[in-house]
């Protein structure tokens, strides 16, 4: 089977690249386990690693270009993870680009998904930006969205794009509501949630950094690693198992910078934990408490879906994936 | 002030803008009461009906097209009520007909009204067709939209969009949520509602009508005089009033198709209920089974905000209109 990976040289794009050529075989989009012997990446740049797979075609070019994306699904997409976007901070600084990419990149390629014929799988990495408001501080099954982002605006509206698609059987669409991720390599992005990844990273990596908001906020977490299997995870349950609507929220646990100080000071010692100073940021804070803290979902927890234990998980995981603990 | 009515030759838009011209003055996006000076019509064909009223410019094209919303809006909108669309039947055999009409149409006129920089008020025509599904039986402030029809999926997303470029204080958006309307005079259209109106409509008309579902199906409703009381009195309410999120879901009473021939027979006689038959359509009774019975909103009541009082409202406002009964 063919799977497509849109932002497949991102952060967990690649991961996923990697999590998908590692499996043996994944359920298609008739319920039949095949093995995957395509895996296109399409992103704006190559993977700065190079995946060493002869199934592996890389695609780079704008999602915006109906073009590129057709090069991507070739006529034969069985699996597209979408997750090529701009993030919360950039689709808030230029209205116009957020809504370019987020909302008619997904829609073109939603038609070009549905011109294919073979109603192909389509997984959207959504966003708990969906949510919002003073309403949203603990997020259920039972939360209505009200974003109060640009971001979560257009995440909402594919959401919803994605359902009609799949109700009119045009494809099998499954949007996954994302928690924050973390902890995130390399250098801090324009995401609001940068610094929860930069609080651990930084520090162990010998570098200062400074915290935007109090240690006491309590954030929802999931970390790259229990993403990446919960995604593929999702992708094998048969489409009525994964119900209507067709957008599930992510389970979360709720951590606090001082619990992740915490875990980081057992790890690597106090002088790491004396490299983070705090000082409020008025423009992320207030955007960082009008997010969810508290994340749960029947639904999801029906389905097996479980979030991570808590706080050391996250710094545990990094230090573990970069060599710094074994 | 300037006021634009997108759609203004059809059902609601005609009558929408006979109010506005028999008003002296209206509350502007500043929160001043000011003389209503030019009326914009913008519609696909000119109203039947000609508005004779110095006031009155009257633009025919289509939505889609950015060259033509800029006709009607003149680089001079305060109020823009956006009522064009194409309807649900419409949006639901042609997909991406609905997409660019309902979708990129709203976006287009959106810009439009955020480049003029006046941030006008623009008041949208959403739908009831926003909830669906098993859960939407009873609609309240509290029901999470989850719409099963394409038109319902387009309407959304433009409120969602409507309301982020009021946060972001490009425009002063208030989506309102409409029932069925109902009685609508002239011919059937393509929405699955179009029969509500077709079984007073037509035995008043002295025709045969085919009723395609049962009499005792529940259906909220809401009458043409009493929506357009409710958007001129939404429209006035300051910004902070109306309140968040900028969509607004519509009270309306809950009626039968029996309970309105009961009143239709009253009114004219049990030859003319005899006009109606019984013939259930497996494509319409579905779709109708599916929209909300009931739908009560304690915000929309707090704002002053009531319904029709019972199925004999409908029949006698359209016996009134029509010129049936004085």
């Amino acid at each position: 089977m063919h799977v497509v990976i849109t932002g497949g040289a991102g952060f967990i794009g690649y991961r996923l690249a990697e999590a998908v050529l590692a499996r043996n075989d994944m359920v298609d989009q008739n319920g039949v386990r095949r093995a995957v012997d395509r895996v296109t990446i399409l992103d704006q740049v190559a993977p700065e690693r190079p995946l060493a797979d002869a199934r592996v075609r890389i695609v780079t070019g704008d999602v915006t270009e109906r073009a590129v994306l057709a090069d991507a699904l070739d006529g034969t997409p069985d699996t597209i993870f979408h997750l090529a976007s701009v993030v919360s901070g950039g689709a808030e600084a230029d209205l116009q680009l957020g809504l370019r990419v987020n909302l008619d990149g997904t829609r073109t390629l939603l038609d070009l998904a549905a011109e294919s014929g073979r109603r192909p799988k389509l997984l959207f990495a959504s966003s708990l930006a969906v949510y919002g408001g003073p309403q949203a501080t603990h997020v259920s099954d039972a939360t209505i969205p009200t974003p109060m982002s640009s971001y979560g605006v257009q995440k909402l509206c594919c959401e919803y794009l994605i359902g009609d698609y799949d109700r009119r059987r045009l494809i099998d669409g499954r949007a996954l509501r994302f928690p924050t991720i973390a902890v995130r390599p390399g250098k801090a992005n324009l995401a609001n949630s940068s610094f929860i990844s930069a609080v651990i990273r930084e520090p162990l990596a010998g570098r200062e950094t400074v915290c935007p908001v109090p240690d006491d906020v309590p954030i929802a977490l999931m970390s790259p690693g229990r993403l990446i299997e919960t995604i593929l995870q999702v992708h094998d349950l048969p489409t009525e198992t994964f119900g209507w609507p067709r957008a599930l929220v992510l389970p979360a646990v709720q951590v606090t910078v001082r619990e992740m100080l915490d875990a980081l000071e057992e790890i690597a010692g106090p002088e790491a934990r004396r490299r983070v100073t705090f000082r409020d940021d008025p423009k992320v804070l207030p955007m960082v408490r009008s997010w969810p803290a508290e994340v749960s979902s029947a639904r999801a927890a029906g389905l097996g879906i479980t979030p991570d234990r808590d706080a050391r998980t996250f710094v545990e995981q990094y230090a573990r994936e970069q060599g710094f603990v074994s």
